[in-house]
């Protein structure tokens, strides 16, 4: 009996179930292994024995598992401890591989998954402990290293710019518009940002503005390029990444002044860089009319405006980590090369997990327009192949069909 | 030379130029008119004569607007005086239309729309003016009296029903997961919050609590509630519209303490309903975390997400406003009547503009859940036929293609 198991860590993505079944069917064909496991909430799951099997799904349900949003094994964010320090978790954890007969773990995850890969393949060939550790890449925020882009990004790209053509549509019907801004996720990088910027009309991109956090966000000069568009267009429409910093360095939001406890339970935060910067333009009577929209977790779930590239590539991931697996690798992740953009293609390799984990991808400098409120083209020709193709979803009852796994049954 | 002229006013939403297209795609085949002109931000701009034609719109360039949101001619809120006591506008308006040969006016809006069409036709029938004004009903909110529902509707629930859904996956993949808030349009009724409620997993709805406007908000029976369900399930997931008051009647949302200048720039409302009631849950500590996702614009603009049922449906009132006025009525707005669910079907039918204006469609009463934190399945039942059909979008380079009407070509 040889198994392997499979699991998701940090925050989901639309495809990151895509990967899942990219394990799980490519074993379906090359029958490696006797039983792909599902390890439920990651690594802090499987440390409490939380397993169910995944090789027990029929290939129907596989296919609704492709196309299904959100991490369906569940999540964590755990961190293992620092094996010198306390291997009890190590333990613990070659334990059940040991009892489940697994000799390969695959981690779908983003850059503190990659850690966990790199920790699990280290201490295992420190003790001669022979199991395989496997990264396969996730997420939405495309700030890993050492691959082309992230499964998980191009999706929530097309999100975005799907939601910012539709909203700027929206956003200058009146005779009198006012600013807009829409703020998307990415704390440390930009790539979210600026995927907004694919939002075109008539060849034209609809965003006057972009803020990333990789370009430190100067109030006076902000609400001076505000002003200046909004008198010539009577409208504005800016996009903001949560992330953005001011000179100090200071992530802006808006605070609750009345909030003084330290129980635990935090306070509301009123509003994140949207509402500040909302704030910033009114409390300066830049424009008298101001809305913000704010994606949130709907960038990182919405399957049914999903890129197929993206999809495609969330599975081809998952199906290449079963070869490169049967081929006797560990300690790696599944990185992505593109081959060209006419036509786009890209091929797979792999890459220590080491050299990801821990590590993050800004967006680059030189792909920050000069007035560092914009992107470049290079920019925009990078971003454009990854949001191409439409899936075909099961609709039911004018609903997409989403497939919930028994987290209950398990093994 | 018989024209006639269209305009759009009040919010927009999803399928307010699909009922455009209805009105010129029926004019191009039975050209009962000569041209269909097209009012540049609905009356605001036609007493500024800002007038384009639509019949030189191709085949193809209809077929895009019928699939592109919000309101392609620009949109105005403006109320007009009554004549008695203001009739200037009154004499400009029809001077404008006999200037251009205009036999007819449709106006596609909401109640204060409907009040527009009541007035311009009651002023004429006064004067023995020879003119007809039709109104075609447009809203998300789905609040219009003496129509089974409005076209703009079924795709708003459609877009509300499909996010909660995915958001609601996206919700409960930690081992320790919090309180999701979702925030829907509808200042004075509960049918976009109640629509969350199509959202089902496995048959079962997975939206926990719905509040609605018509129902009062009793902070400490919510507060009991909530906390149940998150003590047994370990999340919760809740919807509440902008609209819902607290028991003296109040829109509950959290004020910038800071703003006391009264010049006409209002300043930042620094959180809705949905920001309001995340701190309620974090002050009296019922989850360590919470989540709010506020819809804003996005669900009355997302066409990608559009329901065909309401996207033919908006055709089809243009279309029969088209009918009706080439058998010479005036005054009505166009009616939707349900014949039935199984199948469904609808017919169209005229009511007096003046019955609908100014009123407001209440969420039924014995639609709300005993607890008053829910509705009924019959609720479930007038929504659910709304939302079914999806269309297939023309896609350009992996958005979209909608269309730009060109505004500044004046006639």
């Amino acid at each position: 009996m040889k198994n392997c198991m499979v699991a998701q860590s940090g925050g989901p993505t639309s495809v990151i179930n895509s990967s899942v079944a990219g394990v799980v069917g490519e074993n379906n064909k090359i029958k490696y292994y006797d039983n792909v496991y599902g390890g439920i909430n990651g690594i802090e799951g499987i440390l409490q024995e939380r397993i169910i099997n995944l090789s027990k799904l029929t290939d129907k349900d596989l296919e609704l598992l492709k196309y299904t949003p959100a991490a369906g094994l569940g999540s964590c964010r755990y961190k293992m401890d620092d094996f010198n320090k306390n291997e009890e978790e190590y333990l613990k954890f070659f334990q059940i591989l040991d009892m489940l007969d697994v000799q390969t773990f695959f981690y779908i995850g983003g850059n503190d998954s990659m850690d966990t890969v790199s920790k699990l393949s280290e201490y295992a060939s420190l003790k001669g402990i022979d199991k395989q550790i496997i990264g396969i890449p996730k997420t939405i925020d495309n700030d890993l290293l050492h691959t082309d882009h992230t499964p998980g990004y191009g999706s929530a790209a097309k999100y975005i710019a799907t939601t910012t053509l539709e909203t700027y549509l929206d956003s200058r019907i009146y005779p009198n518009n006012g600013v807009f801004i829409l703020e998307t996720m990415g704390r440390d990088t930009g790539w979210l940002a600026a995927s907004a910027a694919l939002a075109k009309l008539n060849g034209e991109s609809v965003v006057d503005f972009i803020y990333l956090p990789e370009k430190e966000f100067i109030e006076e000069k902000f609400l001076s390029e505000v002003s200046d568009v909004f008198q010539k267009k009577n409208r504005a429409y800016i996009v903001v990444s949560e992330g953005v910093k001011d000179e100090s360095g200071e992530t802006l939001f808006i605070r609750d002044s009345d909030s003084k406890t330290h129980d635990g339970f935090s306070h509301a935060q009123l509003g994140g860089v949207g509402k500040y910067i909302e704030k910033v333009i009114k409390d300066n009577k830049i424009a008298p009319k101001t809305r913000v929209l704010e994606l949130s977790v709907a960038q990182r779930s919405a399957m049914h405006l999903a890129s197929m590239t993206d999809i495609e590539e969330a599975y081809l991931v998952g199906k290449q980590a079963m070869k490169y697996s049967a081929q006797g690798h560990t300690g790696f992740m599944v990185g992505m090369k593109r081959l060209g953009n006419n036509p786009y293609e890209i091929e797979t390799y792999r890459v220590e997990a080491s050299k990801v984990a821990n590590n993050i991808k800004y967006f680059p400098k030189e792909w920050i327009a000069l007035e560092g409120n914009n992107i470049t083209d290079e920019a925009i020709e990078y971003m454009a192949p990854l949001i191409i193709g439409e899936p075909t979803l099961p609709i039911e009852e004018g609903l997409p069909k989403y497939i919930d796994l028994n987290k209950e049954n398990l093994i």
